[in-house]
């Protein structure tokens, strides 16, 4: 018999990924890749609202189709693979991306009706439009139901499920009142898969429930119809038209249907794994463990780690996702993030400097021969708010420090060491909280292409970088839930660690922390804290300001005058 | 009988200009400008010292001749000039720019002997290789005359006499010990013009003594030869080689020789003015009076104004200079000044946005098109440190209010906002200390081409911003003190108010504030004082820096909402 391979699918912002992966050692046969052919690159957008993005379902259905039988018939030519052996489908997704859908599961979006109307799509997860909405959900459960907000750092975000479902409501009621049902993109691709045709036997992942919808077996579920009749009374019905349970990721969200078999060359019946997060799937294909922080790092950075959901776990404050089963079934999914990371190099080089692709280059060249400290430089890194852990979208970005020799590459070495401050505060917030943290693993694009940046993490976190072995650990993630769902009878495994152990990796290449850099940081980050708690607003901020930018010159001075930083101590002056 | 002219020469740090004016209504008749052949545009560096910065003497020499005879075939061309109704000649120069001399009052430099060796050169103003001796003269000052620093605002600068003198004792101790004495270049060409050939004989400026040697007739004259022998014996020994007194601007400093009668074609015997500094003529030639500010806005800016000597006057708090008789006699000469001003937005678009002329003009046009506030940025304009009120060079820019939209132009109309914010702690300092202020002049490069940039003056000072008719106000206010040398009988003027009210000027053109404008700038003004006295030391400083980036926004948001920040009130959240 050949050997078994599971079907991950990852759909992204802007296209879908479907790879081919082997159960055996998780290595890709197949891969293939659909941009979504609708909007500006995949995102429908509205020129006279910045916060509007949406996507049309239809690109998801077709997409799903193309990229299965893409990644299959380039697997096809392996020797070893055998469609017949395909053992399961597994799939990540963006969120929080709620879709309206009539009584057959079908999205409105899809009957000529509604096709023009944006609210009518997909609610894509970076959709802003929803921050009243937002607000007054968060200041409602601040009187009325605080423990909802324990869990997700005390406030609630205009890209999640009832902010985008509220918002539909005021600005397009024919169409709430059109949706029988709301169903997230994480849960609505299996739902296809399996040919489900109701919204009620839609099965919902604690993924996208327990991080974006509110839902905790605490409460019962999703809030309470008298906390949502305080929204809106029309609110409070919808809850009788979504779920009273979500599902933990080991469980199979369905059954592949006959016509889809027949559309995909796959044998029908075989498990469709509970879909989820591709920030969850990917840390689950990067080896996401206790004691092992995930970070996704692109355009924003994603950290995840898990801790045993046997042992009791105390709030932590500013982390904005703690649910039972969200990443791996018997751990808590625990979920942090930085709300720009590359979009905040990104900003620096391509609309300040106005430069492209071959300025990245040049003046990452150029800060990657600057020592620690030798800028005199030091930056906020909110340029896009903060997310953890003063979950405040309405912070600002700062840089201080500046002469009038201040270059271009020290600015840019500054937004990197900013972000990596942040990284920090982060990881020593769950250490604070109980949470240990022994290893790290990285991955998403900058991760594997900017070494300068790698290194400076090490340095400012004081701990080695790793890098996850797989390039598309969504979609190897979205790959090992299916091996999950199969079991070991078909080829897969019994549970997620199991799996993992035999189909995740590191790289051989990591980057550890030089102890001359990483003393001089010890120092610069104790005054990113100064800044970071004053201008945050952390209770009892010690800052003294009237010294700050002569510490920092003195530390340039020390610096250039060693020329290597040696001997700078704690940075302080 | 032809009508009176004088000659104004005007000493810059790249070149010499030679003006010819008519001293009924100060209109120029001639001009030309001698570039000084030496160095780098006249400046002699040192590759290996980027603090090193002198001047050839001979450019000075060589310059006066040239410029002088360009200016005067200038005006030969010229219906009713005339070389024999020439009355006077009045100098300015930069300062401190203090050159060793010998016996016979010739620079050290002219000797082959001496030609190569930088220390023997005049010293240029912006010369900072004295560092550590202005920091050990202002530690000194402090312990045993405190007196001598009240009126210099608390620090003595690299930049000044003593600084300069000690460090060359320090580094070239052989050039130290030839000099017989130290002449500033402001009484340099004076003496020159006048044939003196002893520096015991060199008539010393109040403007120079009194700003950069530590000159009062409060404490006798020059510092104690005690203080000075802590210093350094060899200097309270110079002390015998210099001067007891200083004198105000009205006195000649000599009478035109022979020599250079005959070299230049003017009659010999008419008077050469008292020099002064090119910041306090141009004061002079813009029109200073008591209430009224001069501000010659360039790279950096200096600020001027003058107050009865016949009331006793308070210490100001952070003001660098108050001399009697700098500026104009019987008058305190007060002088502030902001340490980057057009150099801050040169660093801006040259150095970090890699531009230039087109770019400055580009920005400029899209930094217009914004209304205050609009870009939810607050900036510190300390890039190169704060001279006025802080007197500290080692504070360093800030900017804050960052977001992944914030733009160049708007981070250069920030630029700018943060100069005007640092020009109204000024005025505000002076008007609280009780000088009054209720007219502003500018002068200088920005002043002349650059609108946005007095607009927002105007709005944020909420003062109209005046134009002085010259656009040579140091050369006219040269000009001014011949005339007043002269006296009347000469076709002068017997005092500087008189010569000023025939020759001096306002442009039709004005920037009056805008009142919503002022309005919101009131409130952006609030919150920069809170940063300024917070990262400034200000005793008893009062921030809110938790609501900070906050209240930038919603007013961000606010002018957003209103399209012209109507009703945004004074800018607090």
């Amino acid at each position: 018999m050949k050997p078994a391979h599971t079907l991950g699918l990852d759909y992204g912002t802007n296209s879908v990924r479907a790879v081919v992966v082997s159960c055996a050692d998780g290595g890709t046969v197949g891969t293939h890749v659909f941009d979504y052919p609708s909007g500006e690159r995949g995102v429908i957008v509205d020129a006279a609202d910045p916060h509007l993005a949406r996507q049309n379902p239809a690109d998801y259905v077709q997409g799903l189709r193309v990229a299965t039988l893409g990644a299959l018939a380039d697997a096809d030519e392996t020797g070893g693979f055998s469609r017949d052996r395909v053992t399961g489908i597994g799939v990540d997704t963006t969120g929080s991306t709620p879709i309206p859908v009539d009584a057959a599961c079908r999205p409105l979006a899809l009957d000529p009706k509604w096709r023009a109307n944006p609210a009518a799509h997909a609610w894509l997860w970076k959709d802003h439009t929803a921050a009243e909405e937002a607000a007054a959900i968060t200041a409602v459960a601040r009187e009325h139901a605080p423990e909802y907000l324990a869990p997700i750092g005390g406030t609630y975000s205009s890209e999640w499920f009832w902010s985008k479902v509220w918002r539909c409501l005021n600005v397009a009621p024919d169409v709430f009142a059109e949706a029988n049902s709301w169903v997230e993109l994480a849960d609505f691709v299996p739902a296809v898969l399996s040919g489900v045709s109701d919204p009620r036997n839609v099965l919902r992942c604690v993924c996208a429930a327990g991080h974006k919808a509110m839902y905790s077996r605490a409460w019962g579920g999703l809030p309470s119809t008298g906390f949502l009749a305080r929204l809106d009374p029309r609110l409070a019905e919808l809850r009788g038209h979504l779920y009273e349970e979500a599902h933990p990721p080991h469980l199979p969200a369905g059954r592949l249907s006959s016509r889809w078999a027949e559309e995909l060359g796959l044998p029908a019946g075989i498990p469709i794994a509970m879909g989820g997060f591709d920030a969850h799937y990917g840390a689950v294909g990067a080896g996401v463990a206790p004691g092992t922080l995930v970070k996704i790092i692109g355009t924003s950075t994603c950290d995840i780690t898990v801790a045993p959901a046997t042992e009791a776990l105390a709030d932590v404050p500013g982390i904005c996702g703690i649910v039972d089963g969200s990443v791996m079934t018997g751990y808590y999914g625990i979920e942090a993030g930085q709300s720009a990371v590359g979009d905040l190099l990104h900003w620096w080089i391509d609309s300040v400097c106005d430069g492209d692709d071959a300025l990245h280059g040049t003046l990452s060249d150029e800060a990657a021969r600057l020592h620690p400290g030798e800028s005199g430089l030091l930056a906020l890194d909110w340029n896009n708010g903060n997310r953890t852990v003063l979950v405040d979208p309405r912070l600002t970005g700062l840089i201080l420090g500046q002469t009038l020799g201040t270059t271009r590459a020290e600015v840019y070495r500054a937004l990197i060491e900013s972000t990596a401050f942040g990284a920090r505060v982060i990881v020593e917030r769950l250490v604070d909280c109980g949470i240990p943290i022994h290893r790290i693993v990285c991955c998403g694009g900058i991760a594997a292409k900017n070494d300068l940046f790698m290194q400076i993490y090490a340095d400012v976190l004081g701990r080695p970088m790793l890098l996850a072995g797989s390039r598309q650990t969504p979609a190897l993630g979205a790959a090992i839930s299916a091996a999950v769902a199969a079991g070991p009878d078909n080829g897969g495994y019994a549970n997620f660690e199991n799996a993992q152990a035999r189909m995740t990796s590191v790289r051989d290449e990591r980057f550890d922390p030089e102890p001359r850099a990483r003393a001089i940081y010890d120092g610069l980050y104790s005054m990113y804290r100064e800044l970071h708690d004053s201008f945050g607003g952390v209770r009892g901020a010690q800052a003294d300001f009237p010294s700050l930018m002569k510490r920092l010159m003195a530390l340039r001075e020390r610096v250039a005058a060693t020329g290597t930083g040696a001997g700078a101590g704690a940075g302080a002056a």
